[in-house]
C-alpha cells in the first residue's frame, strides 16, 4: 500500500518496450539523434508551437536549468510557499541562478493568484540595485496540493507577469494529469496562457525517468544548452530519455496513465470520504488526495503497512496526510486502504 | 562505420532484462530502494573496502560533483592538460566548486606523471591567499588517449598529492577497459593505490546511461548527498540506474564488456597499422585508437561514411586522428574501414 | 535636512587625523601591518575574548562573508523577514553562500524571538536531502526597526539556535547604538550571550567606510582569509581601513557617536511626538524614528527640503516614514523638521 | 628598502585633502552623490569618449566585475599566463563568472600576442556545448613584468579578439605608469585601440584605495550595477572613493606619480645594472624592476633588511626577483638598496 509518491512505482511496459525498439545501432550522442529529433516534432505537434526542447533526467534539473535561463542573479522568482521548487529542491534554483530569490507567494489550495502577485509587486522597488529585481513567476500544474489551473486562471497570472516584464515558468511533473482533468490542449494551459517555458515531466507519469525543459520563445535555447551541459545534465545516450517522452506521446498514452492515476484518486477520495473523522481538504483534481484524519488513524494505517505522507498536525487530533495514486497503483491496494480503516 | 564515441553505441540487452525485472512494484525514491543497497554492497566487495556510491545518470556529474567535494572553492585540480574535466566539460568543475582552478600538467601520452606534479606545486606558494591552493589531483583510468595507469603510477601520484595533503580522484569513465588491460584487482589500481574518490563509470560500456561517485572514505559523503540533490542528480526512480550497474557488475559482464571493446580496438590498430602512411600513435591498451594519417586518406575515410574525431593537424599532411571501439562495433565495420584505406 | 540614512553623513574629524597618522612610510599590505594587528589586539580587549578579526569595506560584504563561511550551500539561515540581509542586499547572502536559503521569521518590532525560530524549525526535516538544513541565525543590533536585543533576549535565541545545532551571527551595523543604549559591555550582547560571528559596523557611525568580520572561534578564521579575498574583499592597503577602525575604538570615541545618534533620535521623537497625527511607532532605542504620519505631512515635509524614507502605506491615510540621525545630523536640522509639521 | 609593491606605500597627502574636503554635510550614498557625477563627468573627459564608471575598493573586485559582465558562465577568458587575474586572485574571475574558464596564453615579457591568441583560438570549437566558449581577452596595462602594450599592439589584439567575437578588457592598475611611458593619450590604448572594459587603478598610485571599472560600451552598465551590490561592492559613502579618483585626476596628479614611480624604478634599475651578477631582464618601462642576480646576492639584500619578490630560480645559482618603486619610494632606499649590493 504505497502512497508516498507517483514516483515510487516503475514504467509502464511500453516504456521498456521503446528502449528496446531504441537501442539498435550506433547513433550520434548527446541529442543529435533521430530520436531526439522525432520527440522534438512530436512536441511541437502536440503543443501547436515551434519549442526548442531539451531533455533532463530529473524534474529538479528541469526546473532549476529552466529558470536560471529566465531570471538573472539578481532577479526574484514568485512562486507559492508550497511550490516545490521552494520546499523540495534544497536551494537548487537559488544554486542555478547564481543567487536569485525565491519570493514566495500564500495562496488558497496551493495556487499563485494574480491578487497576490500584485500585491507582492506593489512592495518591490523596481530598479533598485539593492533588491532582487522580480523576473519570472513559476507555478506548478498541477499544483502541489491535486488544484488545477484553469486556462483563464494561468492567462491572469501571465498578464500580471507580462505588466512586470517578468517571465511565466510552469513546473509540469503534473501536467498530464492536469490535462487529463481540464480536458483543454497541452497549447490552451502553455503558451496559449502565456507560460514562456515548462519543466515537462514524465517520470511521474510512465517513464523510467525522463523530463524535457520546453520553451516556447526561441532565444531563451542556446544559452540553455550551455548550462545543461556545465550543470551535467546533458546526458550522451539522450536518445533513451527521448524514447521514453516519445513513448509517451504516441497514441496519447500519457493522458491514459495519468487519467488511470487521477481516476484512483477518485477512487481513494471517495472511499476515505465515507470514514467517519476524515475530511477530504482539497478537491481532487489529480493524482493526489489530501486528508484531514485522527492522528490515531494516521497510526492505524500506517501500523497496517500503508505508506503515506504527513503533512503535519492540524488540531483537535487530526493531522493533514497525502495520498499519491500512480497509473499502476493496485485498485486492491486502495481497497485494502479503505478497510485498514475500519 | 562508428568510431566516434563509445556512447555513441547502445545498451546491452542484459540492461534492459535488467530494467524489466526492475521494473515491478513500488520501491521507496531517491535511492533508498533494495537495488541501490544491493548495489552498494556488490561495489563493496567488487572493491574489497567500505564504500558509500551514489549513482548518477553522466559522467561529467559524476566527476564535478566529487570533485566540488574534495575541493575548497579556494582549491586548485591538478589534471593533466588533455583530462576530460579540463577539455570536455565546459567549465563544470569550476562551477560545481564554486570557482576551483584547474591546474592543468603536460605528461606524455595523456597521464599525469608524480614529476610533473611535483614540480608544479613546487610553484605554489602554499598558505598564500593570493593562490589557489593544491586540494586535489584528478586522472583519467583509462587515459584520454587509450594509455592504462599501472597500479604503481597511480601510487607514484598518490604518494605526491599526500605529500602535499592533496586527495586523489580517478574518472574512471573507462575503469573497466583499463581492469581488462591491466588484469588487476578494481582494488589495486584504486583505494590500495591511493584513490579517494571513484566516477565510476558505465554508460560507455553497455549502460543506457549510468555512473557513480564512489567514495572510499566515509567523511565524504554526507555533504554529498545534499550536492547531488541540488544540481538536480537525485534521480528519483534511482532503481533504475543501480540496475544498470548491478547488471553489468553481475557475472563480471563490465570486464567483458570492456575486454570485447578492447580487443576490437587491437584488431582496428592492426589493420590501420598495415596501412602506408598511416601510424598508431599511443600504445593501444583501452578502446581507443589514435592513428595519424595523410589528409587524403581522412578524407577517403569521411567520404566512405567513416564517423571518428579529428584531434588536428600533425605536420607534413597528417592529421591525429582518434577511432573508438564499444563492446558492440561490428567487427564487419573495421574490416569495411581497413577495406577504405585501400 | 537629510535623514534618509546614516550613512548620508561624513566621517568624524578624527577619522580623517588617524588616516594621516596612518600614512607614514610603507607597511606590509593586505592586512599584515601593524595597525591591523594592533586593531586586532584592541578588538580582543574590547570584546574580552580572543577574536579572529577581518577588516572589509561594506556591511553586505561583512555579512555575506561572515554568513557564508557559517553557512554550507545547502544550509539554510534564519532571520527577521525585515532583516537588512533579506530586504537590502539583492540577494548578497545566497551568491556568497552558493545559494543557501533565507528562512525569514515573523516577529514584533524587527525582532527575531526563541518562539518564532522554534516554530519555524519545528516544520524542518532535519537531515532530509530535499530541505535546506537550519544552519545559522542572523539577528541585527540594533534591529532595522531602532529597536534593541537585551542581552537575555539574545542568549535566549542563541540557545534555541545551538540545540538545533545552529550558529549565531550578529549584523552589528548599529552594535554602537545598542551598546550605547543597552549599557552593557561588547562582550555581554555578544559572545557572552552565544554570538559567534559579528559584522561590526563602523561606517553608519563616524568612519569613512569600514567595518569587520568578527569571529569569536578560531576555527572559523582561515577559510575566511580565501574567501574574502576571492570576493575582492582583501584590501591592498588594509592599514587604512584599520586606521578608522582603531580610531573609533580608542577613547570610546564609538559609543560617544553613537550616543550622539541615538540622543538626536531621541530629540527628533520627541518633536514628532508632540504633531497633532503623528504616532511614534517603536520605542526609540536606537538611532532609527519610525513614525505613522498623514500623507499630506509628508508631501508637506518633503517639499520643505527633508528627505527620509517611506516604508509603505498604513491605511487611514496614514504612511510609515523612517528618520535616521547619525552623529552629527545637526541639531538645528531636526528642528526644522518639526517646524515644517506646522 | 620595501620594494615589495607600490601598495606598500601610503597615499600622496593630497588624497588626505582630498578627503577631508569631500567631508562635509549630508550627500546620497551609494554612488548618487556630486562628487561621482563630477567623477564620470572628469573620466568622460579624460577618456574623450562617454563611459559608464563605477568606483570600487579593489582591483580583484574591478578585474573579476568587469570580467563577470563581459563574460557568460560558459565563456572563455584569454590571458597572459602571468596575468594578475590568473595568478594572484586566488580564482576570483572564475567565481564572479561562476565558473568561466581563464584560457592562458605565453608570450614574450609577460604580454599577449595577438599570434598566440589566434593559435589558441584556432584549437576551439566555437559552438560546441563540450567547451568554454571564447568570449573575452584581458590585458594588463602596464604588464606585470612591467612592460606596456603599445596603442598599435593593443590595437592587434582587439583586431583578433573582435574576427572571434570577444571583447577586451584591460587591467589598468598600473594604467597610469604606461601612460606616462607611451606619451600617448588614455584614449589612444583603451577604446580608440579596442578596449571595451577598463579595471582603472589608482590604488597603487596614490589612492588609500581606489579603483574604477570603466565601460566604453553603455549595454554593459546595468547589470554591473547589480553585480557590485550583489558581491559586496557597492560603497555607501562611495563619496571617499570618488573623491580619491578625482584628486588624482586633477592637474594631471595620477601621471605625475606614476611618471615619478617610473623614474626611481629606472634609477634603481640603472643603479643594479653596475653591479657584476646582475641583469636587468626586461625593459624597464613602468615601476617595476625585474632582475636576475645570484642567489647569494639576494640573501645578501634582505639580510640588509631590502624587501622585494622572488620570481623563482633561474638556473647558474641565480634567481629572478622583482622591485617595485612607487610614487613616494624614497630615493636614499634605492641608493642604500645599491650600496648594500656591494
Amino acid at each position: 500500500m504505497n502512497f508516498a509518491s507517483d514516483n515510487a512505482y516503475g514504467a509502464a511496459p511500453e516504456m521498456l518496450e521503446a528502449l528496446g525498439a531504441a537501442n539498435h545501432g550506433a547513433a550520434p550522442s548527446y541529442g543529435e539523434d533521430p530520436l531526439t529529433a522525432r520527440l522534438a516534432a512530436a512536441l511541437a505537434d502536440i503543443f501547436e508551437h515551434e519549442v526548442a526542447i531539451f531533455p533532463v533526467i530529473t524534474g529538479t534539473a528541469a526546473n532549476a536549468l529552466a529558470l536560471s535561463t529566465l531570471v538573472p542573479p539578481h532577479g526574484a522568482i514568485f512562486c507559492h510557499r508550497d511550490a516545490h521548487i521552494a520546499t523540495d529542491e534544497c536551494g537548487a534554483p537559488e544554486l542555478f541562478t547564481q543567487g536569485a530569490r525565491l519570493a514566495t507567494l500564500e495562496g488558497p489550495r496551493g495556487k499563485v493568484t494574480p491578487e497576490a502577485l500584485e500585491q507582492a509587486l506593489s512592495g518591490v522597488a523596481v530598479g533598485s540595485v539593492h533588491h532582487s529585481q522580480p523576473a519570472a513567476v513559476s507555478i506548478t500544474q498541477a499544483c502541489e496540493m491535486g488544484v488545477c489551473y484553469r486556462p483563464g486562471e494561468v492567462r491572469a497570472i501571465a498578464g500580471a507577469a507580462q505588466r512586470h516584464n517578468m517571465t511565466l515558468h510552469m513546473d509540469g511533473a503534473r501536467l498530464a494529469n492536469a490535462l487529463a482533468f481540464l480536458g483543454c490542449t497541452p497549447a490552451e494551459v502553455t503558451w496559449k496562457a502565456g507560460v514562456d517555458a515548462l519543466s515537462f515531466g514524465m517520470t511521474k507519469n510512465g517513464a523510467l525517468g525522463a523530463e524535457a525543459v520546453v520553451f516556447f520563445r526561441a532565444e531563451h535555447a542556446r544559452d540553455f544548452e550551455f548550462r545543461r551541459k556545465r550543470f551535467g545534465h546533458l546526458i550522451s545516450k539522450t536518445r533513451f530519455i527521448s524514447a521514453q517522452l516519445l513513448c509517451a506521446l504516441e497514441h496519447g498514452r500519457w493522458l491514459g496513465w495519468a487519467a488511470a492515476a487521477n481516476a484512483l484518486a477518485g477512487i481513494l477520495a471517495n472511499g476515505l470520504g465515507t470514514i467517519s473523522g476524515v475530511e477530504i481538504v482539497h478537491p481532487v483534481e489529480a493524482n493526489l488526495v489530501f486528508a484531514s484524519m485522527p492522528e490515531s488513524l494516521v497510526q492505524q494505517l500506517r501500523a497496517a503497512g500503508a505508506t503515506f505522507y504527513d503533512w503535519g498536525p492540524l488540531g483537535g487530533g487530526c493531522r493533514l496526510v497525502r495520498f499519491v495514486t500512480s497509473f499502476v497503483t493496485p485498485e486492491r491496494d486502495i481497497e485494502m486502504l479503505i478497510e485498514a480503516c475500519g
